[in-house]
């Protein structure tokens, strides 16, 4: 498969890891509509990739992500702006679909493992564009902060779902209604981030967490796991996971993979799986429907 | 607006910040059917007042609130005992309504943050009140106790929903099985508190952190951050989150409580926010419907 | 009531607490089908017997379960092998239902407090049937690995709704992609654990925690708590609860086990309940509809 070029990103796949590295440095890498489409795609693009087992986001230059550019100033959330024209394709009827949701939302879907590697400020949708993805690593040098409530707006990104079941709701809510900036130590205390890292060593961190995975996870288990754990966070019963559960080890239990799985580990060597996520995914859930914005 | 008076509760406001003070010291600020109704008054107007940015909520005296007044002995909880009958204007056909939980759905609406300052012992409805209140801070003297079960009843206030969500569901069973009072210590390190400090320092810093959120944070963007974070706490998919947050941004970037959070920050002086919670407040919940109890 | 004897269980009951050993020491306490029935089994003898007032899991010799056996090798997942025929009356139409998750549902609904004391490894299935049990204490020579994703398979035990919602998403990603086995420290540091233990302290701590509780706490309240915080753990709005709570109040608030609760703690007394979960405990969820596979 040829390397997609991107405006806003770099990407690279090398040994089974794909590396995104948000590209504007001169910007901080603040975003932009043209990052947010290009997020969306890269994520296809992962998906349908077999030679991507992990994905792996990080920024170039000195910061993660500096949020929204207000280069427009305060003009920079009208959506009535000529700029916010330019993302009109999410207008649904009279409402505007929010662009850091549409990312969270596809990063949601990943049928990949997704690492955040946050290298510097991670502020307003830098920080909220994070949470739909599932480990986070960040450098001691990094910051974060869900400033909205002190730029007048509110938190997005599908951020009032995700964040408090990553850190529980007193701290989700303390650092929505401060909108402070806040150092990675306060992140990693609070849970948000999993582990810190000296600067130079951030992105070797990523690549041994993906690597351990690429290594020796089926990849179709681990696309299986990734669903089952972020559509069981909304589930009212155990139940709906183990009619999943129940799908998908009747399916992979009778696969090549699992048959490897266990010979492997008996023999005690490294396995090759023969399944591949873009063939081999079961439907292990008939009755969900992708949800529709409205 | 004149200061409302009640019988078991001080109430002042200064400069943006609401205190309401559980005042019957001398029973340790036991909780009654009186104090039930005047709670859930005073956050109808701190709902109303925009003169109130945030809300604290502590106890006169050497406790915050040591549960129910067990004055009546055994019959204490028994619904069809005289004592009882005063809080029967909240019955429904032959089902009673649980007082705490009529306080604690309450303070789940409230438009404006709630901090809780633990000055002292909070047993009983004393601990399970914060429970919908936003971020606790407790005095190292404070002591908590989740009792119900050895007085033979069971965890009120909506609780079992509540208290999961805080501390996870192995702690949470714990306290409740078990039953026991336990220090403030262990509040913390199980994260149902947010900060412990001395008794003296508790209040002082209760009021630093209303002034950050006071000072800083825009009060519409403030009250939908309430209800986008509570709300999505039992949503099943991040969709619902982004149908809320699509129509928060688009209403509140337009707004000039967005211009002036771009504008205050690009020009790195204090924002003087324009927008108001009682005229201001957008409907970004079209299809959400009150809960009635039945 | 005569002590029930098992296959791969050994159960005994002694002073309010039952202890239930797997047994199968030779086998590292492998995971059988026999061993999924008679975990079913058990717990409806320790739900219909008012002398069970909390339950122990633990396993026989240095394991705790070392997960599915793995004598059938590469066709040890496979249900359509002779093995997997023995656990057929599982089957429902085309679809199989998977055995740890009929062990967790069943102890989801336990009317008794369930307390793991994990003695040694516990890996897949061994470390999946701990989700729905209350509260967890380890040995520290235990290991934990949730391996599905090394084995070609995917987590079960309906592990995708209760793992994240005991150590969060981060962590429980983590643990299910790379399918490491970890030592029983990270364990307690992720929250997955409440204590760690010198092995020869571990049973005398979980039996010391069950004496607080059975001593102390009305077993109808305790039952009713059990149902309360694992239901309301899925349940969208805490008027979910309140509802629930309300009956709850009302029906205790009445009994005989309130007016001792508050009597005796008024007395200064250890308690004496008259209520008993077989006959007094009320319903409170009316709307509740046991779930179906399907």
């Amino acid at each position: 498969m040829s390397q997609p070029t991107f405006e806003t990103l770099l990407y690279a796949v090398e040994d089974g890891v794909a590396t995104i590295t948000l590209n504007r440095p001169d910007k901080l890498n603040a975003f932009t509509a043209r990052m947010m489409k290009e997020l969306i795609e890269v994520f296809d693009i992962t998906d349908a990739d077999d030679a991507v087992k992990v994905v792996i986001v990080t920024g170039a230059g000195r910061a993660f992500c500096a949020g929204a550019d207000l280069s427009s100033g305060g003009a920079t959330f009208d959506r009535t702006s000529p700029q916010a024209l330019e993302r009109e394709e999410g207008k649904v009827g009279d409402v505007y679909r929010d662009g850091g949701g549409r990312v969270t939302l596809r990063i949601y879907d990943s049928l990949k493992p997704v690492i955040a590697a946050v290298n510097g400020p991670a502020v307003g949708v830098g920080a909220t564009m994070q949470l739909a993805m599932d480990i986070r690593l960040a450098s001691e040098d990094a910051k974060f902060g869900f400033v909205f409530a002190r730029r007048g707006i509110t938190p997005e990104a599908c951020s009032s779902w995700f964040l408090p079941r990553l850190v529980g709701l007193q701290t989700a809510l303390e650092w929505c209604y401060t909108g402070r900036v806040f150092p990675a130590t306060e992140a990693r205390e609070r849970g948000f981030v999993r582990s810190l890292h000296a600067p130079e060593d951030l992105l070797p961190a990523a690549r041994a967490l993906a690597r351990e995975i690429a290594d020796n996870a089926a990849p179709v288990s681990v696309a299986l796991t990734r669903q089952l754990l972020w559509r069981m966070a909304g589930a009212d019963h155990p139940m709906e996971a183990h009619k999943a559960d129940s799908r998908a080890i009747q399916s992979r239990g009778a696969s090549g993979d699992a048959k490897e799985g266990v010979t492997s580990f008996l023999e005690k060597r490294a396995p090759v799986y023969p399944n591949r996520v873009s063939t081999d995914l079961p439907d292990i859930w008939p009755e969900w429907e992708p949800r529709q914005f409205r």
